[in-house]
């Protein structure tokens, strides 16, 4: 059966978590650390159900089906290659049941879901905002990683849409970002009120920002200690080898 | 003519700056780290034009008229007793020609100065946004802390409205604030351009916030790399040695 689901060209990975496995395309755009420390960060409860922005690969919910008791995770994602392939990889991990991949532009996404009726909301979304002059801005690696589909305000304003009142909003994105991102969060009603700063080691700037939003919430903030990947004799720190190897185990 | 000018109930540090002094009153608020890191965390240009908002002791003046080519510091501060302990301070230090302070409420300065005037302004404001409540809210240490003459929404305009186009606005605040900072900073039109996290140690997560704002300045946030107070021995790390100690020698 697993042969059937991955086509030639591509890969399946181990996600180091309760044997779940993800189809890749060496060609497009792989999942890295974000996406992990995304699905690490949020907090979903049992019953939730979830809807995770720009799913490419699917990696965001076929982790957060292995690690949560969400009730019902749907992945939406444009390109209808990649949501094709995201969909195979909820098979090949028996978890159709749980998750749904929606091929669709996250503006049209209301032509298939209800408004204020989400528990949480994740994105991984394009992080760069120079859209536009880029060489091959059809290609499938820019639009996962430029603001060519779609803008960090629509993923805020679209957040905001989806959830209950209360709902949590999960996002992984740059702190270069961080002012865009905080104005637009509490312009759309997602308050901020966790965050997390991932270093590359303990000497160096934060190069990727966690947030946690409540819709509605109450104005006040929390930091959380930093998050560092690497030691300073370059392996992993004991945390990352955690939230990889031994997570959910 | 020290001794005229210090009252018995004071006392005189040394700041450790160029020879710099400041009258401090021990039953009132003195200065921290926090005035400190401030004032060589600015980036004040020959000849420029400064004002620092709830200036308390004139730490920040004084710092910035022994550290900088500035042409006029103000020093503005509502609390007329330590408004003129800190013109003392001034004379203490011959800076008259260059310091001078205002006993005025911040909501009134444009009695004393004009609007779109200054190269740049500094504040180390009241943190806490609760003043209401407190039991004694007149008191000069709840004035010095909390935000009850003036809130975060207060200084924010004002300096917005202080500044030249493209001036610097330079603020030390909590963590915590941060949502409410770049929020109204970016309504009030001073663009967040650079911000420094101060940790205690390297496994802590932040307590003190640096940041610079620009007046209609193009979006686009710096991150510095973050800055620990202490060693995990518990000395002072290398670079606040450097930034109490040699600085400016």
């Amino acid at each position: 059966m697993d042969e059937k689901l991955v086509k030639e060209h591509e890969r399946v990975d181990d996600l180091q978590c309760r044997g779940l496995r993800l189809i890749q395309n060496p060609e497009g755009f792989c999942f890295g650390i974000d996406a992990v420390l995304l699905s690490n960060f949020c907090e979903i409860r049992k019953n939730w159900r979830v809807i995770d922005l720009g799913t490419g690969t699917g990696i965001i919910p076929i982790l957060l089906a292995g690690k949560t008791n969400a009730k019902e995770i749907l992945g939406v994602e444009i390109q209808e290659e990649v949501a094709e392939m995201a969909s195979r990889s909820v098979k090949l991990n028996k978890l159709e049941e749980k998750v749904k991949i929606i091929n669709e532009d996250l503006n049209k996404i209301f032509d298939h879901v209800n408004q204020n009726s989400f528990d949480a909301v994740t994105s991984n979304p394009p992080y760069m905002n120079e859209g536009a002059g880029l060489l091959n801005p059809e290609s499938m690696k820019a639009i996962s990683r430029h603001e060519i589909k779609c803008t960090l305000e629509d993923v805020i304003r679209i957040s905001s849409k989806l959830l209950k009142d209360r709902g949590h909003f999960y996002m992984v994105h740059r702190p270069h970002r961080l002012v865009d991102i905080i104005y637009l969060c509490r312009q759309y009603r997602l308050e901020p009120k966790k965050i997390r700063f991932v270093h590359p080691n303990k000497n160096k700037k934060p190069n990727i920002l966690l947030i946690q939003c409540v819709k509605f919430g109450r104005p006040e903030l929390k930091f959380m200690d930093p998050l560092y990947v690497y030691n300073e004799d370059g392996s992993y720190t004991d945390e990352i080898h955690k939230i990889y190897g031994r997570e959910g185990e």
